[in-house]
């Protein structure tokens, strides 16, 4: 129940370790295609170039901005958290400008500060965002933000790494034009790979790069070659095979649970967790409206021991949750509902065993109080 | 069969499927120095920075050129195969000058021409080759190409993917600067992650590097803030956890059998393959010297239709091997004897499958001579 890698479901490891065939195997090219058809649903999209990039999530944001970007060229990105400060790192080392728009840890990204940035920098190529920070569990509205790109003729790169899957998501409606993923969190998949999609306008910027990609790896005009559609497989890298079984395992699972009945679920658990959690008397670091329901930040409380604590969980209740990232180490707890985790009994172990780690620490806690909270709010 | 990825061992395959756990885990950063120490074995280093890349081969390739190149600098490379090719386009996306030494495909990296384009570029910082060559199967002379580089005052990049664990392989011996890896062959893992090995000479270099690493992702001096010895461990990318597990399990089981009995059962199993198909009339791309015991480059006999015959033995045997790449493509078959893969077993099955499929095209074979050239070659 950490930030990521979720609990993963027992049929994705069963997946996992199904025997390697070759990557160009006709089997596996049309689990390929699945593949595709599946991560456009999942996104909401019908963005032609949408695949995994074979390698974890910031691998992705890398593919997004060494594609997107150019030497020379300038970004303004949001920062409202860990992920934002790494999306600049990728702007400068493309050799292209970075123009911040910070804003407090905790709290969504600023639409108003990001349409002035916009308007002061009218030579700006992409306007960056993270729609769910994984470091202090605040939603973006996404949705804004896009069409503020939209409006001042700017590309949009979204980090969706921690909401696809677990919030709503529309890639096509919103606009987005370059979007990542994991595979990790709401997907309860194994961490490693990094579901990408692409819009036409992004596409279209690709093509009309003056430099070639600087990254021969993540060059998509290269990836293309071998996951795209209907054309003879060109070998660019050998794909990682097993992995991918278990993404498509994932996303076979999604389309059968049903997008928007995952994200209900997780909507749901977030709000049972909430209610047990304050009934301890602990209180979310995000304002109730920007909450992210798998990614619940909370503080420790006064004269509680976070390592102790988090050390405690681990040894005796084999339950990981997440410490604080950046500003928020030592001050901030961060526990996952997600995918596979947000489910009731583990709401119920966390609930039982956080409380038996305050009570090794000498605080009073009342136990059933909490569980109670937390039938109360999953009562039909 | 194929050029990789291999047979993935049961026990591997198990291993991968284990139950996911945190990327800070104590237990999982245990296991993170055991993978350490057991890649230094493989590798034959005592090099501090040897870890997995979290991506396939091509990601590791390009760790060890952006890492070790800066724009304006200059790279001899070695071109006898598809991979030099790849290195030449990684030395150009840093903004390097790659200078060619061409040599005939299906021939080991010339000396002579590498001393001689050395000496015509005494400002050259880096010299590149690839020790074994999977688009052709031929084996360069790697001790000698790394005593030019440091002759020369340059550090060497190593391509190893196709020979750890396959072939004599010592970095610390032969003074080889950066090494990558895949272990999706001779190491019979599953395909998605790439060992590297960087000497002190390298770390140096990196050090003294005037611009920032260009990927984020690949950015040495970051990733060993979660790989280095004893530090406390800092969040970087969030490691692929099962694939670590599955690699952990490959590289205890070289350890098991023990590296100089993994290369010998190599040799043995590719001269009982050779006799095999030689007594079928099928002739090595190779001179015999140069010859890769895990990549076996056959010329395809005249007459005989190269995409039925691997289709029919994929259909009818269950059994892939590989086409040729590039300038092969059409004439040439890559069998692949590697790791899990190089068992007698294989071959037989191989000997029958091929035999059955030439017969399918009005080519009259004598397996049973074939298979008794292979048992020959097996007696003790």
């Amino acid at each position: 129940m950490g930030p990521g890698p979720s609990d993963v479901h027992p049929r994705i490891l069963e997946a996992l370790g199904r025997p390697t065939i070759g990557h160009l195997d006709p089997d596996f090219v049309a689990m390929m295609d699945e593949i595709k058809t599946l991560l456009k649903y999942a996104f909401q999209t019908d963005n032609e170039l949408t695949l995994p990039v074979s390698a974890p999530g910031s691998a992705g944001m890398e593919a997004c901005f060494v594609n997107l970007l150019e030497p020379g060229d300038k970004a303004v990105v949001c920062v409202n958290g860990v992920f934002g400060n790494r999306m600049v790192e990728n702007v400068t080392r493309c050799g292209a400008t970075a123009v911040r728009v910070d804003q407090e840890w905790g709290k969504p990204v600023d639409p108003d500060a990001v349409s002035a940035a916009l308007e002061a920098n009218p030579d700006a190529k992409v306007l960056a965002f993270v729609h769910a920070e994984t470091s202090t569990g605040a939603r973006s509205d996404a949705e804004t933000l896009c069409n503020l790109a939209q409006r001042h003729g700017c590309l949009s790169i979204v980090d969706t790494v921690t909401s696809l899957g677990g919030i709503p998501l529309y890639v096509d409606r919103w606009k987005a034009d370059a979007v990542y993923s994991g595979t990790q969190k709401c997907l309860s998949c194994t961490p490693g790979l990094s579901p990408v999609t692409f819009s036409d306008a992004a596409v279209a910027a690709i093509k009309a790069r003056k430099h070639p990609v600087q990254s021969w790896f993540l060059d998509m005009n290269l990836i293309l070659g071998y996951w795209g559609e209907g054309a003879k497989r060109a070998y660019h890298h050998t794909a990682p095979i097993n992995a991918l079984y278990a993404l498509h395992e994932s996303l076979v699972m999604l389309q059968e649970e049903g997008l928007e009945n995952a994200w209900q679920r997780h909507a749901t658990m977030h709000r049972a967790l909430a209610a047990g959690l304050q009934s301890m008397g602990i209180e979310f670091v995000v304002a109730e409206a920007a909450r992210l329901p798998q990614l619940n930040s909370v503080y420790i409380p006064e004269g509680i021991d976070d390592a102790q604590v988090r050390q405690y969980l681990l040894s005796k209740h084999n339950l990981e949750i997440g410490a604080g990232l950046g500003d928020f180490a030592g001050k901030v707890w961060r526990i996952g509902l997600m995918g596979y985790s947000a489910r009731r009994e583990n709401i119920e172990l966390l609930i039982r065993a956080l409380s038996d780690a305050m009570r090794e620490q000498g605080r009073s806690v009342d136990t059933d109080a909490a569980l109670s909270a937390v039938s109360a709010a999953l009562a039909p």
